[in-house]
């Protein structure tokens, strides 16, 4: 869905290793040190890269086929960052720690194709999406093939909790999809309904990114859960600024049109904020029956400009830098090595990210 | 799909313990030795049968709504029965068994409801389908909600060596969903095309399910391994059985109108074998372009009627025996107890069944 972001502007391809891509003009000193953060990993990234496409190297065609499509599309590829640098504060062994890194980009494409289903996408990060270019038949058994390779992937490291902490996740990621649906033009929806709504949906999957991480490779107890805060922090983050993009962003900035958010009743937190404003709640209200209405086939450009030009974004912008500065100041009581440095920086990337 | 079988005409609503169901009528000897088993069983299997609802009690009402609609809907229930079984081979404890006899039948839940949403199919069991009461989008979550609880209840189990065989039964399962979708139609595919297929969609699990229960029962390897091939062959004639109804079964009995494989453009081995007959051939894939041009909405009793006629049901029914004896033969080895007796009705059962 729009909403799960990171659409993959960075980089298209591979891992995010290039700084030759055309996005990077947008890019803030934080997305230079993004950039950079990249580059030293590059050797590693490319590695996990290589076992993504080892993974589903399935002998079958067209789920290969469906599946490596998925995979080329790239994307930031932010799950395994975050494993590699939580594995940072334990025993750092990639033959280990890929059987979490690998398994939670594959959790997270898969997710992306059942969302593209439902949103019936034609296309993502530039691309013909899997149920465009084949069919939903397809794309759903393509996203199951994935989810299950994952899990499959895993089991290969013999520590049950690992096991626990990764299916769990899948558990609440699920019912964060089914909470979007149901809350789809709900105009009474609460601030609190959304932070749980994003939590399951973004946030979690980059907290348990960061957790195992440190667990595959035996870090502390105390470090994997205070890494876990962090990367759950970040990922609240992370989702606010994407759906704040997806109001004030221009196409050229998102690669698609903004307001795909509303116009499929994703109600996001600066219209949260906005609909509180006596002012302006009657023609948001309004205007949200039209869209339904219409089912999303209209256009939303006025209903965009209200949003952008009430508190509702600057409250929304409070919001996040609020996260970045809890995932910040969680790291402070870990180990002082370069990996925290760079979680830093990667905060700080999420925290004012344009692309 | 129709073609995963178990349909559960033997019972609706609880564990395949009340022998009043209309559907007994139509058994054999077989039939009321198979309700004697789970009468003898039916201490077990309501327990089983609790902790499948509590397992699905989600704190989300739509979800809970759509996996307790499923539930009830019923089944045979023939993965708990096979896991509870395969754990008499072992230590007997309940409360270990219930970590893969409740994650087995939901894995089988799941991927019925994301059946139903490729299908199209608006009733199962003689119930509304997930897809048609609510809609696809609810159906693809609820199935993946499903599917992560089920591996989410087996990571409590500590043994990594279950969760690896949960897990690589699952990428079986998706691969086999989408042969059948490449093989729609095709009228070259051969008889080891359809078997390799069926094993995944139907025998693979009902394997693991006898191996599973041995597992979590602490049974010896070998017994193990014994039980796997049990339940494969088991499961082999299993669906070849379901699949000759579907040709052969009149709508009373098998609780639809026969030939929806053929519809589907799912080509079953009865159909396999009339293809070789040269007699038959011609008309056989004039029909099937005719009804693969309809998209399947086209009477096919004409179709049904030249199968019925030909000699690819006893060559079928063959087939299907000679699963079931490889099965009773492969239980020699285990222990003298009476689940070995049990397997061996069950297996006439699933060799014998008209329901």
């Amino acid at each position: 869905m729009s909403s799960t972001g990171d659409g993959g502007r960075l980089n298209r391809g591979t891992a995010g290793v290039t700084a030759s891509d055309r996005t990077i003009k947008h890019s803030t000193g934080d997305g230079m040190k993004l950039l950079e953060l990249y580059a030293k990993m590059k050797k590693d990234i490319s590695y996990i890269e290589k076992e993504l496409e080892r993974s589903i190297d399935v002998d079958h065609p067209m789920l290969r086929e469906a599946s490596l499509h998925l995979l080329k599309a790239g994307g930031k590829r932010i799950r395994p960052v975050f494993v590699l640098l939580g594995a940072k504060f334990g025993t750092y062994d990639l033959a280990k720690i890929k059987h979490v890194a690998v398994p939670l980009e594959l959790i997270h494409m898969a997710s992306l194709v059942h969302d593209d289903v439902i949103d019936d996408a034609n296309t993502r990060r530039g691309q013909l999406t899997v149920r465009s270019k084949w069919d939903n038949r397809i794309a759903m058994y393509t996203g199951d093939y994935i989810f299950a390779k994952a899990l499959s992937i895993v089991t290969k490291l013999p520590d049950p909790a690992i096991h626990q902490v990764m299916s769990k996740a899948l558990v609440e990621m699920s019912i964060g999809e089914m909470e979007q649906i149901r809350f789809f033009f709900h105009a009474e929806q609460s601030v609190r309904d959304y932070l749980l709504r994003i939590k399951r949906k973004t946030a979690l999957l980059l907290a348990v990114s960061c957790q195992l991480g440190a667990m595959a490779a035996g870090a502390a107890e105390r470090d994997a859960r205070r890494l876990y805060n962090f990367g759950y922090y970040a990922g609240m983050a992370f989702q606010i600024r994407d759906d704040l993009l997806d109001i004030c962003g221009t196409e050229k900035e998102i690669g698609k049109p903004p307001g795909s958010d509303i116009k499929q009743g994703n109600i996001t937190i600066p219209v949260i904020f906005a609909l509180r404003n006596p002012a302006l709640r009657p023609y948001l209200l309004d205007e949200l029956a039209r869209i339904e209405a219409c089912d999303g086939q209209t256009d939303v450009r006025g209903f965009l400009d209200i949003i952008r030009g009430s508190t509702g974004i600057a409250e929304a912008e409070r919001m996040a830098s609020t996260y970045i500065d809890k995932a910040i100041r969680v790291l402070e009581g870990l180990p002082d090595i370069q990996a925290k440095k760079d979680l830093v920086s990667f905060a700080h990337f999420v925290g004012n990210r344009s692309y």
